[in-house]
């Protein structure tokens, strides 16, 4: 292993934990998806109970004539964390994702990076994780039914996180593509949920307790009509979550109580974004921490219109941090030169020599 | 090595080029540290000679009771980059550097990153790079002797820099701490530079061509007066380069023909923050792309005011990855997720198997 240079003294700080892709994978398998996802919704959970200790800075995007490359940085007193992620829709033609992402986490207290971790895989733990603290939050309790509608590469998180979290127990499945759907079957095909593969969203809809969308369209879509409501029911609104994309029609918006992440992000990128800047939302960090109420009767209908925010990043990074420390998982990077003398940067260039400045350095040096 | 999982297939745009401080070193030393920094010269030539090209977002910082960590994106039609940064001041105490960095490089095209680098040492290099390459345009040709206040963490690399891409011979050498002259003296004892250790500052300038501050008081203090100057000085003023932290006198300024890399930044950062919002000064791209004229005449006083832009850790990101793939050295990080199909995330999961969706998942793996 050539990443830790035994020339250089080991600052633990100067030393973050490297997370690959591969490894996260071994480390949802090896701890069980189901427990993975309640893990992070706990610490999304324990983390919006901190609400406002955290510096919530906009993300900062880069827009491209193909897509976007944003950077979602956030933190409290100890930590920092930010997100790294792409979003270009033509690299399925070419193999690769639409979306790539990976984030770190540091100590507040040094600046040094703590974490390097992949977020492509943790970013789909997390958005189910988050949708289903909201469903916990918001939707009635004995929900049991829930419409998928959109069985593309989130479905399948949706639905292990509403059956363990919420007690889902049987799925009502559409997707313009029925491939995408023939996947989302054979994925979980021995997960112990009913599967209903339905020809439509409003037969997907019909007798739903939960509707979940993750569509991929990127347009303004009405994938979910004011017809299709029912009394109690709540809509788990996840793929209308930037500027030109929403799922739910209007009057959708306007017959439901509608909860947000964080505000400013949701009235540009979220379902919301089609209506009024005044538009009434309760931010669901306020229903967690009891200073709003969720859901007001077992007749109201809820919509929580998630666009994925970074703090839930923050908070999956701190969990697949203490838990492939627990594991075992990931590597040491040397990332940050380590000194003898941190105010002789110059000096690392001298590595043959423990006491770089007491010693002439080498002609070639130059 | 575990980074490349074989059951992951291998899509070059996933699998980051990773240099580690370690590597970066070895890099330097094998091309030696005026090849390195001339090279980076040369890319951040290029680059600004392309300015009007590149997305220039703000770089957006998160403070702390003990400092700030940053985050530096850009980018242009082909390529996108971002440093991440702290400043923390208190860190020498307990051994870190106050300063600590790395970098990414992304291809525009699909989002993937390209390359994962240490900007620790390397911001160093670029820093002297973009330092010479304006003292090339601004300072008098036949500049031989420099004075060098402030001989901390960067100056070795300024003094490299002004040697080999400047022609300077002589340096005259002050810092309020007699042992960080001395540890620049002894770390370049072989360099062939003639070394002048002096008393003060003002003992320092007298005679000097060209007068690199590289202080690293956190104020906004006066290093260079007015009476310090003499016809046809050149100034480059490294160490006022964030709010409340100056090293030139007002009057200098007045005194002077001022250069900066990227106005708005430069406003708020440089010494020119002590200055009225309309004080005129010129940007260095304009210089080198020749739609501005630099040095009018051989008496005046120019003042190149640095702060560091993002472009610079862009183009010395872009030296890094094409000298150590040169060199063959770097590792590659599977740090996005391979796929057989990337619509179906889920099942990276199954990692057992080539074609995941096609059989049943084990019991387990829930």
């Amino acid at each position: 292993m050539t990443r830790l240079n035994h020339t250089f003294a080991t600052h633990p700080a100067t030393q973050p934990l490297y997370l690959s892709a591969p490894d996260a994978v071994t480390l949802v398998r090896r701890l069980g998806l189901k427990h993975c996802i309640a893990g992070i919704a706990e610490h999304i959970r324990a983390d919006f109970l901190r609400w406002p200790d955290f510096d919530k800075s906009a993300r900062v995007a880069n827009h491209f004539k193909n897509g976007v490359i944003e950077l979602m940085p956030i933190s409290n007193e100890t930590t920092y964390s930010f997100k790294y992620v792409n979003g270009h829709p033509q690299n399925t033609a070419i193999g690769l994702s639409t979306v790539m992402a990976f984030g770190v986490l540091a100590d507040v207290s040094t600046g040094a990076p703590t974490l390097l971790s992949e977020l492509t895989l943790t970013t789909a733990l997390r958005t189910a994780a988050t949708s289903a603290l909201a469903a916990q939050t918001l939707a009635r309790p004995n929900s049991r039914v829930m419409a998928l509608i959109g069985n593309g590469a989130q479905s399948e998180f949706q639905a292990i996180a509403f059956q363990h979290l919420l007690g889902i127990d049987t799925l009502r499945l559409f997707d313009i593509d029925p491939q995408a759907t023939a996947k989302l079957v054979a994925n979980l095909s021995s997960s112990g949920l009913k599967l209903q593969v339905c020809a439509s969203t409003a037969e997907a809809v019909k007798g739903a307790d939960i509707v979940t969308t993750v569509t991929a369209d990127k347009a303004c879509a009405t994938i979910v009509s004011a017809d299709m409501l029912a009394p109690g029911m709540h809509i788990n609104a996840v793929g209308g979550d930037c500027p030109g994309k929403t799922e739910l029609a209007a009057e959708v918006l306007e017959a439901a109580k509608v909860f947000v992440e964080f505000t400013p992000q949701t009235r540009i990128e979220g379902d919301i974004q089609q209506m009024h800047a005044d538009f009434a939302v309760t931010e669901l960090w306020e229903v967690l921490s009891c200073t709003a109420t969720g859901r007001d009767n077992d007749d109201q209908i809820t919509v929580f219109d998630s666009v994925g925010f970074a703090l839930e990043d923050f908070s999956a990074l701190r969990f697949m941090h203490k838990a492939a420390l627990a594991q075992g998982l990931g590597e040491r990077l040397a990332l940050i030169p380590q000194m003898a003398d941190p105010k002789n940067l110059f000096g690392t260039l001298h590595i043959a020599s423990p006491k770089p400045s007491a010693v002439a350095p080498t002609p070639c040096y130059f």
